[in-house]
């Protein structure tokens, strides 16, 4: 009987809810009109006084049970669409958001080499360079082992500034000359949009570290590159505020964005971040560009890299990012996290397919 | 003239903008109708799956001009202020929930000392009772500023099995004598129900710990005591689940509850636990029970202890907890955080009203 | 001749540092004996008074050329190192730890039932037991696929005292004759001790829920039960609580415990709780004990159960448990995340092995 | 007796510390030796070879208890302050920190007034500025009550491309001009670099946002810059990371910088974040810089702006941070949070001194 009851009351929001929408779309039909006639006196969509004198009266009429700041809270999203439809702005559809189950956003590099394709993609290299022969040493291993994708960080973010900085387009110059002799792709951080683009000279895929997610004027710089930009969630965003920050290049033109997910900050101390993987899996619902999982900087520590990296791979990612350094514990930075060759050898034993092994 | 068709056009919109909040209100009270059923179907008033066919069907009578994606955003908000006020009438009929801006719960003891009524209380004395000298110290030091209140724990929840748990009904008996020489009240924890009969004879007021504020089964058996309880928020409790346990306690009889935030779990390691004032402001503004912050375990060391002492008074709470140890590197448990008699005396200074002082 | 001087240099810090290494092993000698008194005494291994106190000492007595604060951070390095030692020691002496790579508590049910042993369990069943057809239809399909833990919840844990708080002992009578029908083994939650004796007729395996992993009273009493413990992690635990939560058990007699990572509290909003799985990582090299994963309330979203499911395998968890509903959107509690049943087979497609499969 | 043994256990640690001392003492001058050298040679400080091979033979060396990672660390921070030695890194004391009680950095604006010299200073303004009529009603009205500091944001950072970015250069002519109507300092935040030069002519005070915190290539140029820079923390940051950031400014040659705390991202979702008084309570211990909070982002609501302003005090923060609108409901951004004028001068009327209300 309450199940009755129930659904005949459901019944009735049902219908209420399509009157809503009639009256919110003969609303439409009315503001467009406002909008000609304010292109046609040349006065601004936007009009707060305007906004606020129809809220007075929408709280002066309203006798609950809504509170006046519910109801202001309700018509403030209707404003702000009606403004959104004024302006036409087409924009509103965010590019980034999959709209149907298969779409992929395939990033293609020169040789034909993709991510995101289905392949499981392996991004690896020490954390900062150091010097020629370190990363070379690196390179050489990672590319016996079929990983194309090399760090090969000029810049690093560090919280003090007396620490190790990176050595700048020195650095940059190296590692270009060992990806060249190696024929690997270099993956490098962009700290400021100043660099751009004395770094496109030398950098296959951009890459925007977590502490610079929300540097929009940084975002916005590289959607007019043509390389493609490896996005890092800050440890400190939520998966909307990530998605919004790939928004932010893609929608200035460059569609060729990665995300990476590389830990959140939580109360936990025994690994430096907590490893999100739910979110890995839900960005795979919800956006149709590659998402891969950096499982250093989030654990801080070697010793779980194995398992996370399979982890990674089982829940769906596009790829997985790791440090590796030909001596770790002399490393400038990041020295418990990165993995020496041997353990690099190990891990991808374990996330390579066969074929590609026998390959 | 384009004036004219401007404020023609603008009172259509008026007329619209009413006839929506109409809608809106008839649909709340649907709304409001739906969420007594649940309630009697103990249901949850959140559903995804009712929220998804409603979305469905408008999208499908959707004609434009917004597009779906809009209509989508703006029903969501609907159904937002729905759920929310569903909840808020759900809420407001927990005994807790303050119903008008004075309402306030006055926790009046056997001799007439009052927590909640206006003046500001001090809850302190060591972290756990370690022996009659001990304790005596302390409380004769409280005692002689005014201090009622005193800490008087027999059982301590340890993370270890193997630290030191508490010297049990022994310390109880010794809280009790110390207490009664310096006419004081004893606060103290109690683990689980099953102690609740024996404390009964040596305790004026419970302490429930932040490990079991979600033990529901001690909650319910509390609120069949006749003495106070004192409820600690868990580090890992939102302000919703802090009132909904006291809720656990004043629905089964006994609506002397005094709530005591003490801090939450976060990245920030300085801090033991990152003290949470705006709960305070808040839980203030939605509950007249009384509400106290336990300054020593949020902060988790001694050095903050009086500016904090102060922002706790000053956001508007009815007392503050610390720990005070008469020698406090030697504590067996919190050595960090107890303060010494002349830290206690400190903090006094700053917090007590003259009058009290030259009292 | 610079490079022979260099060298000389180079030899005489060699030998210094060797000297270094000695004094630190004395040192490490020395603090390891201070330990054991500690431990006789019950008092912290942390100490900073103490620390501040040998700081002075050295800061008295250095002449540079480093300056105070770099002595400070060297000996502070030098403390925490000895800190950890202690704690790695008092660590190596608790039950659960790991002593060698491969130690493990293999769990053995009445009929030779493994947990722990290599296989990967499956624990399913609905949130709280409705109804007798409710759970027999969830367990006629699990047990089909081999399934044999069923979740037969009784008493449901809850956040308002007004939500469904389950059918308790009537619950466990219908969870029993249906586990019997179907030959499957019941895993219930136990709230409080006192309903340990009571609930033991009826279950298999006791769970402790997240809500009580820290209470300990209950912990201890569950030390002395011949059944397993299920043993959750508080959503505001660290992994080191976690472990003496099970330390409590083991410690007090039973040595059959097994630990479920739930997802820790974050700030992320589109999953219930953050799933921790580099914790399954770390817990695995740290105890020997079985650890599954609950991805039911960790998502708290069903749409993301396969990947997350998929992924505890790979990480090297001994099992998973989910949710299970005939009817998910009618479901009293947890609507949002218990699969229905073709949702099941579809998650037990992935992650059982073929063999398993075709058995 | 056993606290006896414990005296003579630390007196064996101190006369072994002093003896690590008198070693590091001893190498740091051969390292300087090698330094001169080296410099001879014109080879380089930092040799990572060198450092591995000394490692190695301490790893050969080490008998325990400590594992080799331990040693590697702990040499590698030995390695690290010789380094730093090396290289005369006289820079690598903290310029932020506090070095003596009562050291205090004032900043001083062109016509006397202070921040962080004893009064409590008032920064306030709307979110954005939308029209010179907006701020100029809500200058005035701070201005008559003594309020000196004019939020004037031209840049916004939002999470969404698509939301209102602010009126830019425009926005801040606008702001100039109404400040210099009050007589009132601009407060404006730079989000890139690239914006300083041509904001230097408007702006007063520049303001880095919480999610620019880690930007160190703007920190590094508004460490050339003459005006004063508030610095927030970001969301995600720990007390740590906060003052390096402000060592980034400070290091490059500005030494006016005021921190400001606006709340931490926490499990709690009641306030948009959680606003840490500790951390104000720890930075006044640890830094001489000013340091204010801003209420009403990490608030995110204002019906708890009161408290949090007069608990802000008490703890002892420099100043305070609100916004402020003539007309919240219709704000283009946080409207939820910015007080009305009326509430404005409510929270004034808690936070002044008497005095300065009477004058």
């Amino acid at each position: 009987m309450h199940e009755d009851r129930l659904r005949e009351l459901r019944g009735e929001i049902d219908v209420i809810n399509l009157q809503i929408l009639e009256l919110l779309t003969q609303r439409a039909q009315v503001v467009s009109a406002i909008g000609l006639v304010q292109q046609t006196l040349g006065t601004s969509f936007y009009d707060p006084e305007r906004e606020a004198e129809m809220l007075t009266r929408l709280q002066q009429a309203n006798e609950g049970p809504f509170s006046n700041e519910t109801i202001s809270a309700l018509f403030n999203q209707i404003f702000r669409a009606s403004l959104a439809l004024e302006e036409e702005e087409a924009l509103a559809k965010i590019l980034v958001q999959r709209h149907y189950p298969d779409e992929r956003t395939v990033i293609a590099m020169a040789d034909g080499t993709e991510v995101g394709a289905g392949d499981f993609t392996v991004i690896s290299g020490p954390c900062a360079i150091e010097s020629a022969e370190q990363v070379d040493e690196v390179a050489g291993a990672l590319a016996a082992r079929g990983v194309r994708f090399l760090r090969g960080m000029g810049w690093k973010p560090r919280t003090s500034p007396y620490d190790f900085q990176g050595l700048g387009m020195e650095g940059l110059r190296i590692a270009r000359q060992v990806a060249n002799r190696h024929n690997m792709f270099i993956v490098s951080e962009v700290m400021d949009k100043s660099l751009i683009s004395e770094m496109s000279e030398y950098v296959d895929v951009f890459w925007v570290g977590a502490r610079n997610m929300s540097n929009t004027f940084l975002l916005k710089a590289l959607g007019q590159v043509r390389q493609p930009v490896i996005l890092k969630r800050s440890f400190g965003a939520n998966i909307q505020e990530f998605l919004y920050a790939a928004e932010y290049i893609v929608s200035n033109g460059n569609p060729n964005v990665i995300l990476m997910e590389r830990g959140i900050r939580t109360f936990e101390t025994r690994t430096r971040n907590t490893l999100d993987l739910s979110a890995v899996a839900l960005l795979k619902l919800e956006t149709h560009l590659p998402v891969v999982a950096d499982i250093s900087h989030s654990a801080g520590r070697r010793d779980i890299a194995i398992p996370l990296a399979r982890a990674t791979k089982a829940v769906g990612a596009d790829g997985v990012m790791f440090e590796c350094h030909p001596n770790p514990p002399v490393a400038m930075s990041d020295a418990k996290q990165q993995l020496s060759i041997p353990e690099m050898h190990a891990l991808l034993d374990e996330i390579m397919d066969e074929q590609r092994v026998l390959a």
